[in-house]
């Protein structure tokens, strides 16, 4: 792949890279997706800081450039202080037919989806299924809340459940609805499977309750319902904990 | 209680005062603090949305006086389309020692406080305990990210760890570890409990192992840790799941 350096501007989700911003994250994207990374921006302030060395270094041997830039840094960053940006151009993987999966219904938060995604990686699931329309996994928003995991999982967009459910019949389904869903507790959980949840605000439609087991996280009806990476997390940890994907 | 309206300014951390953003919020407010409340503020675009009559009269009800002002609302509110802000005055709950606690040390982030306390309401959980140098809880951002719970739950601050271990010496303490804790799904879980978690960045020094009983959630390598507030839920979610507190 040509390494070209892209003429510098905030992030648009129609632009083909993205960047991830902070030391850490970047680091991320040098060890586990290197082969997409454009450039790399240095702050001056990064000049002794932990880290420094080893994205030189990492740079260094996969013959990406770098530069300390602070003008470049300041046009894109969110953030003040932000002491590396990795430009990396987007990537399609494509979902593992062979393991378990996340799907998120018309997610729209992305701190929620980043959340997500380093608790997949946590908890051992490293597919996720977005349903259209979707929030931008390579916003940087993401990418930051995500804090690196994004570049060790496979991701793929659909344009609808009915998509996703017909490329992978065998997944055993599991909706989770706050209406007519069975206690997680009391579910039979199979080796193979897909967690769906639905959009923050509305969760998934009833007509879902038709497409697998559904499952209700039991919780006090003081709450209209629990944060969706919450929801997702007690799941994941659930599922990943009775079939011993968690030891 | 005098109802005065204050001169109204952004959100201060020293202001006697704080504000619900949002229907909803505002509507938890006047259900659950309304003694505390001294003014609503509605935006003219709230006129015939769901929700307006019933902020108007629980007002009536509680002779809590409302106005429509989008004047003033742009004056505090964060985002555009806020359709309406309750002003309420801060208060100080103090825990209940016959419950089950959580204790967050030194939390920053205001988004993980709220949804935190949002969690701990669905999980059953209704006193929280923060260690200084903590957030401010009355700040908007996390009244918003809590929805309303915030004012169904107790919350108190504590100089040190030791102030609130010696003011509850009966809860069984459990720190959460990322080392030396033992696996949760192997621990002995009583009744009254403190579930106990550091900063999103630091997590609790070691010392904490010699509290009580450390625990760990079994998590890949491939992630430095889960996020707080996802740490905090599923732990919450597995008490009160073991002590039979959600059915």
């Amino acid at each position: 792949m040509k390494r070209y350096p892209p003429k510098l501007k905030p992030y648009l989700k129609k632009l083909e890279y993205s960047y991830s911003f902070g030391i850490y994250p970047t680091l991320d994207l040098l060890k586990y997706k290197e082969d997409r990374v454009l450039k790399v921006l240095l702050s001056e302030a990064i000049k002794g800081e932990k880290g420094e060395q080893e994205i030189i270094e990492l740079c260094e041997k996969h013959e990406i450039p770098f530069e300390y830039n602070d003008r470049a840094i300041q046009k894109i960053a969110y953030k003040e202080n932000t002491y590396a940006i990795g430009i990396f151009q987007k990537y399609m993987p494509i979902l593992d037919d062979e393991v378990s999966h996340v799907v998120l219904v018309e997610p729209r938060n992305m701190g929620n989806i980043g959340t997500i995604v380093r608790t997949m990686l946590a908890f051992g699931i490293s597919n996720l299924a977005l349903i259209q329309p979707a929030a931008d996994i390579f916003d940087p928003k993401v990418v930051r809340s995500a804090m690196g995991a994004l570049f060790q999982i496979n991701f793929e967009y659909y344009t609808s459940f009915e998509e996703y459910a017909n490329k992978f019949p065998e997944h055993s389904k599991y909706p989770f609805m706050l209406e007519g869903g069975r206690d997680i507790r009391q579910i039979a959980v199979d080796e193979k499977y897909s967690l769906i949840f639905g959009n923050e605000a509305k969760g998934l439609p009833v007509s879902f309750s038709e497409i697998g087991q559904p499952v209700y996280i039991r919780q006090s009806s003081k709450v209209d319902s629990l944060n969706l990476s919450i929801a997702a997390g007690v799941a994941m940890w659930y599922f990943a904990s009775v079939t011993g994907k968690i030891r």
